[in-house]
C-alpha cells in the first residue's frame, strides 16, 4: 500500500454559468505523478477562446469552469521520472495538457491533431477528473506539454504566444513560409493578427495588413511595423493590388465571422496559401477557376506542436519579439487569499468577482 | 528582303457558331519560324472542355474555331533553331502554346500559370492571328510546347495523357503525392477520372473511386484496377470511411457542378488534400473547422508544365500504362480531301460533318 498524500488545494477563478462572471473556486489538484510537473501560475492570458468558452458560445461548456491556456508558471514539484524541469524553473503550458501517443499523429510529433487530445480545461483528463486552466494559484501538467520559457523572455509576455503565437507560427513553418522576403497578409488585426504581424516581421516579410476600416491603420504601421496597410473595403485599393505584378505568398485570415474570400484568394499569387484561423461555423464560399488557375490553396491550422512551441519561444528570444500585453493586478493577492493565491499580475477578465 | 514563301494550307473540322456541328475549314498556317515545329496531325483527343468551347458553355469562343488540344503528330519541318526534333519524330502539343517567358511562373517553368499564356485554339497567337487547334491536318507549334511521345507508347494513346493525364500528374507531383503506398480518392469516373485511376495505382497508391451511384463500380474496380469503390449517396458507407483509422491523403476531385465538399474532406487524414479539378461557376462551401482541425487544404490545379508532361509521358511509357480510348476513323481521307487531310484515325466528334 502506498501513502497517500493530501492533493493539493488550490483557488482558481472559475465560470459556474454563461454569464460570463468568474468567481473564486476551491478545487484540489492531483497528486504529483511520475510525469508530472507542478507549477505555480505566474501569469496566465485572456485569449477569446476563453470568452467563447466561458460563456459557452460554443455549445460544450462544462461548469464550474476554470479557463486559461496560456499559463506562465514556477515549477514547484516534479515527478520522479521529469529530468527536463526542477523546481523554479519557469515554464509554460498551452492548450493542449494529453494526446494518445500512439496514432500517427502522436508518432509524427503534431499531437495537436491526435483526435484523443486533452484540452487544459473543459474536458477531462486521463484519471477521469475535470481539466482546470490556468486562472488559477497552480496548475499541474504532464512533463509532454510543459515548455521551457527561455531566459531571454519575459514571463508575462511569453504567456501570450503558448496559444496567439504559436498558432501563427505553426502554419507559416509548416507550410514552408518561413524564408526571408516573402510577402504576407495578415487579414484582422485581433489577438493572433497581431502576433502574426510580429512574427511575420521578424522572419523578414514584407507585411500587409489588411483590415475592413482605417481604423488600426496607425497601429498596423507604427506600432507593430506593418509594411502596407490594405482596407478591405477600398474596391479600388484591393483591385489594385490584386493586379500587383507580385502577389502575396499567404494571407493569415483570422476573421472569426463569415467573410468572402474571393479579394483575398485574388491577393495571393501563384501557389499561395489563405490560412484561416477563425473558426466559424456558417460556411465560406468560392468558385474552383479561383483557386485552381493559380494553383493556390485555402488551409487552415490548429495552434501547433509542443516541439514548435519551444522552437516558437527560441525564435522569438532570438528575435527579441514580445507581444503586447496590458498587465491586470490580482488584487486578490492583498487580501485574505493572498496564501493560496500566486497570481501575482496575472490577466483577470474585467467583468470577474475577485476572491477576496 | 526575304524571299516570300507560301503559308501551308490545311484543312480543319471548325465550329462556325454554338451548334456544336463541326464542319470543314481551309486555312493557312504560318510559315516555320526559327523556333517552329511543323507536324502532320496523326491523332487528337476529344476532351469535354472542346465539347463547351465549340458551344460557347464559356461565353468566350470566336468563330470560326478549329478545337483540339491533345495532339499527336509526325515531325515534317523544324525552324532553324529546333535541334530537339526532326522530321519522322512522333511529338505532342496540348492545352497551351505560348507563353510571356520573363514572368516569375515561366522562369520557375510552370508557364501553364503564365498569365500571358496563350491557349491553342480559341486565342491569339503572337503575330495577331487567331490560334487553330489540332482537329486539323497539321499544326505548327513552337518547340518549347512540343513534346516528344516516348517510342514506347502507341501515338494514339498518348493524346489523352497530353491534358487529362497530365492534368492528374501534375498536382500529385507538385504536391508530393508519389510515394507508394499513398492512400487516394479519385472522385468522379469521366476522363479525368479514370486517367487519375490509372496514374495513381501506377504511382502504387491504394486508390478509392468515390461515384455517386453503383454504376461505375465494375468499370473502376474490375477494369481500372481501383481498390475499393464508395458511393457517395450511401450515408453508413461514407461514414464508415469518414471513421477509418487511416484516412486519404488526397481527394481528385473531378465533379465538374457544384457539390458539397464535407463529405469528401471527413474522408482525409490529417494534412489531406481535396485538388479541385471541376471549372466550376456556381460557389462551393465548406466551415473553417473541417479543415483547420486537421490542417487539411482545399486546393486545384490547372493541367502542368511542358517539363511535366515530358516527365509523365516517360512515366507513363515506363509503367505501361495507357489510356482508354474509342478510336474514330476520318471517313474524309477515302475522299477527295485525302491529299490534306492527315488524320489517320483521329477521333472525330460524332456529330460533326465531314469534310469531302
Amino acid at each position: 500500500m502506498g501513502s497517500v498524500r493530501p492533493e493539493k488545494p488550490v483557488v482558481g477563478y472559475a465560470a459556474r454559468d454563461a454569464s460570463g462572471v468568474l468567481a473564486p473556486y476551491r478545487y484540489t489538484l492531483r497528486q504529483t505523478g511520475p510525469e508530472d510537473v507542478l507549477m505555480k501560475v505566474l501569469y496566465c492570458g485572456i485569449c477569446h477562446t476563453d470568452l467563447h468558452q466561458t460563456r459557452n458560445h460554443l455549445g460544450m461548456s462544462n461548469y464550474p469552469m476554470v479557463p486559461g491556456h496560456e499559463v506562465v508558471g514556477e515549477v514547484v514539484e516534479v515527478g520522479s521520472d521529469v529530468s527536463k524541469f526542477r523546481a523554479g524553473d519557469i515554464v509554460g503550458a498551452g492548450v493542449i495538457v494529453g494526446c494518445c501517443r500512439n496514432c500517427g499523429q502522436c508518432k509524427a510529433n503534431i499531437e495537436q491533431y491526435c483526435n484523443k487530445r486533452i484540452w487544459s480545461y473543459n474536458d477531462v483528463y486521463t484519471d477521469g477528473r475535470p481539466t482546470r486552466g490556468g486562472f488559477a494559484s497552480a496548475m499541474i501538467v504532464d512533463q509532454k506539454f510543459v515548455a521551457r520559457i527561455p531566459a531571454g523572455l519575459a514571463p508575462e509576455q511569453a504567456a501570450p504566444l503558448l496559444c496567439a503565437g504559436l498558432t501563427v507560427y505553426s502554419p507559416l513553418k509548416h507550410f514552408g513560409l518561413t524564408a526571408g522576403g516573402l510577402k504576407g497578409g495578415i487579414l484582422g488585426l485581433g489577438g493572433v493578427g497581431h502576433m502574426g504581424v510580429k512574427i511575420a516581421k521578424a522572419m523578414g516579410h514584407h507585411v500587409t495588413v489588411i483590415s475592413s476600416s482605417d481604423k488600426k491603420r496607425e497601429e498596423a504601421v507604427e506600432h507593430l511595423g506593418a509594411d502596407a496597410y490594405l482596407v478591405s473595403s477600398d474596391e479600388g485599393a484591393m483591385a489594385s493590388a490584386a493586379a500587383a505584378a507580385e502577389g502575396m505568398d499567404y494571407i493569415i485570415d483570422t476573421v472569426p465571422v463569415a467573410h468572402p474570400l474571393e479579394p483575398y484568394l485574388a491577393l495571393l499569387k501563384v501557389d499561395g496559401k489563405l490560412i484561416m484561423m477563425g473558426v466559424i461555423s456558417e460556411p465560406l464560399k468560392f468558385v474552383t477557376p479561383t483557386i485552381m488557375l493559380g494553383r493556390k490553396s485555402i488551409t487552415g491550422s490548429f495552434i501547433g506542436s509542443m516541439a514548435e512551441t519551444e522552437e516558437m519561444l527560441e525564435f522569438c528570444e532570438k528575435q527579441r519579439l514580445s507581444s503586447t500585453i496590458e498587465l491586470k493586478k490580482c488584487v486578490g493577492c492583498k487580501k485574505n487569499q493572498a496564501a493560496t493565491c500566486h497570481q501575482r499580475n496575472a490577466f483577470i477578465p474585467n467583468n470577474a468577482e475577485h476572491h477576496q
